[in-house]
């Protein structure tokens, strides 16, 4: 895999966590706005997204379109501008509910124009009111974070318990925080508006 | 589980009831509307819904934009604003039509912007003419309710019968009111216009 | 059940008769304008209504389209107002042509205003140009009628020799009309314009 | 069955023939145009017809958009008119093409305000340019038209090496067309403009 | 079959060549455009098409639309006038690419009024930007045209070699050319603007 | 298969590689835009496509929606011009993640009216971003694109290791390119605007 600091180098990457048939794995949430004169429209979701994980996108999105003003995000972009989430690798087929932090995030990043931090990865399932709630795998999770070079990682507040499974040693090189709002999420995740992006070496 | 406290410290949650294989539990049903400068139209629905759901939701929907007006609410964002209702977990397929009551509740409360009481729960379908139709598992929904630290409990008028079965010390402490019309529940369940959120300690 | 006089106590909800598999039953159709200012729009068909009941749900809606000015009812109501037909209860799936009457005159009952009579109930098939067609199970459709309280029960002419396995004292209390045209079957049921409603006392 | 004479009697029913499990039968065809003021549009088709019934409607409908004006029918309505074409009964599934030169009738009489000659059937495919084109089943269907008290029956021109093998009674009392084009069926088959409907003696 | 003479008398029709279970076949493609005052719009595609023969449709049509300016044919008329192809007959699957440069071919035939020459039938795949590709069943494809009379073939320039298998005796009774662009198919087969149809008689 | 000369002659198509049951094999990407006066909108994906492999398609696009300014495209045509991306054969299915680059290409070619250059042919999968995923299969590619006469290969970066399994006496009559950046891919395949096209010969 390509170094979490060379994917999350523009605004619109999230990095988000999974669970695979082979322990965890890091993913990446990629999110496009098409330009307005280009005149795409709607919402495109791409990377072999099962049911649930495409729910979670208009989860996402629908969250932005009541919420983002209140955060001061320029949601009038997602009327002119088609949105397109993907998630690499394209063949891969991918789903569950615990990328949806990870898919707010990277939608708030492209309209922010703030980049994610490129130290952070998150796992959590988004509710319609920006609740975060539990997710499974919290200990492949971390120990993927870790392999990849991550030093900060957010879950869910309900998984906290889910953290005394996790190797002291892993658990010692990383920062976790658990939530219970995205707006949490948000606020650990994105850097700064107009700040550099900090780039972080790869596993 | 989050109280419900917590989860419907916001205008647009309701509490519902439901069987689950393993006895009855409390779920939300979450609304949203989208800002209406995002171009969100037309209704979302998530939370791997089934068919008989899906259509209570669409029943909830057409109540509203057919006799919201009379019930003074704002059925105006009905059209410039997309609807979103969500029942999370979000992985957990769901289905029947008893959540129709709590459907429609949540959408009343997103448009009045009177939050629903957070002590109490509902079960029923709604009809179109918003008549509440009987429901199953009555005895299972109020332990759920009951455990969850839920008071008052909202059933259709059809299923008074159905109370002889639930434990006399499960129905001493809930308040159960049985009801005939969606109106009622309405005027049962969502706080009064300014009113702050009763908060309810959790289970 | 409710009483029909109940069902029926607003304009929009007709009384049909189904053959279900313990002999016969009442059903209503409800049908739902949405308000223009909602923005509502389309043909809505909920009630797990199989293939050809939704069929008839377009005949019925084509045959107000074409003819309802003829019948002077408002039917530019039909542009800027979203049609809804649904068919409790929401988890049971129905099917079959016999209901076509009772949506057609569900959806005229509420153009015009006018209840329709809860003394009545109804079954046939409709066509497009408003022929009633035949359908089965006339004996226990009223059977099932009695057994309601309805007294007066509209079938297809085409199927009155099914009368005579229709036991005599059931027939003695009903009032059967043969009917061949669905403009017939709206005079019969509707109430006048302006009229109260009739109650029926409920089985 | 009702009499033809009674199903024609407005402009829009056609009469056609089909082969069915047990012989022959006469089938309607009926076209319904919304009234521009319902905002009806698009193409409807219900009677459960089958892939390549549905596609013969679409043929139809284009043959009339493309050919129409030439026929001096007032194609204009066919912009502002949602379209709707039903074969009842509504229940019993259909398919194939042989009733594309019916379907194209029962348009062109609806277009042009002209019933349909009630002591005429016909059985053909047509093509997109107005070719009608061979089909099965001649015999059985004769038969059913003369069972039914039509009079006059149009096949495709190279269906008829197949009247050899229609009793010779029952040819005497049919005039039987052959045809080659949908052009002829309308000129046989149409009522002259404002005519009176000729009515048949049903068998 | 009749005579290709009959079929192809009129704009819009093109003779191309299948291969079918029994041995080959001639087909005809028809393309109609509606009238634009009739307002049908879209790509309508009958005769039971399976997938890869409605592909073909629209890359012919794609060629047309990006290509069709340069021929000089008008194609502002795709914009107004609902476009429709039909393979006869209708209730007979096909499927395939080899009639893309015969649809092509019909399409260009009707936006410029130029008849396609009777005695010309064709086979070929044709892509995007106007290459014509190989085919199968060249021999048996030769034979049917020289069963239904055609005097003219085309086949793709690949396939020459494949004419190796075909019997002298009916090569020399055709002419064939081998194309591997488009616009030589549209050169070779259609009439010149203004013609008078050339017959030819049938087999 | 014709030479890649002949078939990138026009802008609009590009050169990719293919695993096939028979090794690897060449493929062209042809892209066309609709002339605005057509009326073509939205995006039309032929030649058999499976679902991964249209899903490259909407990310090339995307991507271009997002990032063409910024690579001075005039990407107002998308806008107003329906866009076809057809692969051939016809006939063939084909899927994978790995023309992603090749679409993009190809489009970008099409928007620019640059050339592809004939001797380049390239394999990877493309991110939303722009970055260049590993694909397989590099081995049989890269002897494929030898036996057409091709001498460039773009492959991705991180399939660099995989040259160490290409023979000697192919990698040394082809220039290989690893790419991390679909911008790399377009410098290097675009032939210069207004520049002839390189021809290659045949193999
Ligand atoms: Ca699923
Ligand atoms: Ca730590
Ligand atoms: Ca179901
Ligand atoms: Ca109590
Ligand atoms: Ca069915
Ligand atoms: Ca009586
Ligand atoms: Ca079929
Ligand atoms: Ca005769
Ligand atoms: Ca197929
Ligand atoms: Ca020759
Ligand atoms: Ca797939
Ligand atoms: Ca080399």
């Amino acid at each position: 895999q390509d170094p979490a600091g060379r994917r999350t180098a523009v605004p619109g990457v999230a990095t988000g966590l999974a669970v695979t048939g082979a322990g965890g794995d890091v993913l990446y949430v990629e999110a496009s706005l098409a330009d307005p004169e280009t005149g795409g429209t709607a919402l495109n979701l791409t990377g072999q997204l099962g049911d649930v994980m495409k729910e979670s996108a208009q989860i996402a999105l629908s969250f932005l379109r009541s919420h983002g003003a209140e955060l001061e995000l320029p949601v009038g972009d997602l009327k002119d501008r088609g949105v397109h989430l993907h998630v690499p690798a394209g063949a891969v087929p991918k789903d569950g509910p615990s990328a949806g932090i990870t898919m707010t995030t990277a939608l708030a990043s492209l309209l922010s124009g703030r980049q994610v931090r490129a130290d952070v990865a998150m796992t959590g399932e988004v509710s319609l009111t920006g609740r975060v709630l539990p997710i499974g795998g919290v200990k492949q999770k971390l120990l993927a974070a870790h392999r990849a070079g991550i030093t900060t990682v957010l879950i869910p507040q309900r998984n906290e318990p889910d953290l005394d499974d996790v190797p002291a040693e892993v658990l010692d090189r990383l920062t976790v925080h658990p939530v219970s709002d995205v707006r949490q999420v948000l606020e650990l995740a994105l850097e700064p508006a107009g700040a550099a992006a900090h780039t972080v070496a790869a596993a």
